[in-house]
């Protein structure tokens, strides 16, 4: 198959969680109807820019499945190949899961705030495997390598997050399938990070957009040959600027 | 893995063509009102029944896609593997695909209405390549072995079924797994025919309802051990005899 082979990331829409401003990771919770609407007009984009998926691949939450399911009903391709990994799940936020944002804000201070959302390499502190919302036993995560992750920084999701590029998505790539990749704002970041060679320091600044799709055009060693765009640049560059926001008041 | 395997068979909600009395075929319709309320219905079933798919297949058509995904994700699976197939699709209806049930009756007798429905080994006349609901470029169907069907009867689903169920459902029951297979009315008696050992003739009375699960337990050669069980007996039967009833006023 003829390169440029062509990629979409598609982040999750507003969740209920998003919506209450709480810390959510691998705590499964449900589309907002607002998030609803966001991955409808994911698929009309989809659709009216004719860009069309032949296969999918989703993390094991359901806000990411649900977002894929809405977005490819729209675009009338609800009947391409499924793949799902929890190597592309959220960030695990470790003990910070379940908990307010603007709460934890005011509670920790602006520094460890920051630190746990945007460094590179310091994870929340880890979360009691008794806690409400642990992810021990979860039968998703019952054939994972491994064991669940109790907390994770952005280069723990990296580091479980790119062999799963390497091992799957790259072949689907590479037999020139259009792949969509639905998924969550920091396995998207991770992936972003790869793919356009950004430093440690500066993918803090990254924020990904909810439910705009973004397509790679990728070479044959899957380096973009030009930017990835925004299937609506407008309402991604607002979108990136309300989750920086996130957590002040 | 032990035996003995379980096998979910789940024929899709009523669609929006159900609702009209037209013959549908390979039609991709959607889900009517009432479709949705049975496929929810059928995963509230699973989840009270504890029989929880670890794998979906559906066919490639939207109407069984949307019975799945309304079911799982009531059930809280989203999150299984999921794998396509046209060879699960509904019988190809032919020429008579978008033709109205009752007037079709009216048109061409008993005789050959129930011929049609039910025959195992006369398929209807064959539908236009150019025909509106001819489904030739369609691109869903572009990568199937050999051409798109413009017709089947019973003896073709099975033909163009069973390799399928030998190739792939049976490897991943053979791993453990409990599979959900979300299908149609055809797909699933060309299925049931083959489980159960029903003959050509016979095959022409058994009529499976939409929307309610109907579980098999097979032992290590795909053989039932005991009669396959619906997990609503009673809707079950109300069902098979609303599907027995169509076409009839």
């Amino acid at each position: 198959m003829s390169t440029p082979y062509t990629l979409i990331l598609l982040r999750h829409g507003n969740s209920d969680w998003n919506q209450k401003n709480l810390f959510t990771g691998w705590v499964d919770v449900h589309l907002s109807e607002q998030g609803v609407a966001e991955a409808k007009r994911a698929g009309e984009l989809l659709a009216s820019s004719g860009v069309l998926p032949d296969i999918l691949y989703t993390s094991l939450l359901s806000r990411a499945i649900e977002t894929a399911n809405l977005a490819l009903a729209e675009a009338d391709r609800q009947w391409i190949d499924v793949k799902r990994s929890w190597r592309l799940n959220e960030r695990h936020y470790g003990a910070l899961q379940g908990k307010d944002k603007a709460q934890t804000l005011e509670e920790y201070g602006p520094e460890k705030f920051q630190t746990w959302r945007r460094s590179f390499d310091v994870p929340p502190p880890p979360i009691e495997d008794d806690a409400e919302y642990s992810q021990v036993g979860d039968p998703r995560y019952a054939n994972i390598d491994g064991e669940v992750p109790r907390t994770e920084c952005l280069k723990d999701v990296i580091e479980r997050m790119l062999p799963y590029w390497h091992s799957d998505i790259t072949d689907d790539l590479k037999a020139g399938k259009v792949v969509l990749v639905t998924a969550h704002g920091n396995s998207l970041r991770a992936l972003i990070k790869h793919l356009d060679g950004i430093s440690d320091d500066d993918i803090a600044e990254l924020n990904v957009p909810t439910g705009i799709p973004l397509v790679y055009k990728l070479d044959e060693n899957f380096v973009p040959i030009e930017p990835a765009a925004y299937l609506d640049p407008e309402a991604a560059a607002a979108g990136a600027a309300a989750v920086a926001n996130q957590g002040k008041k």
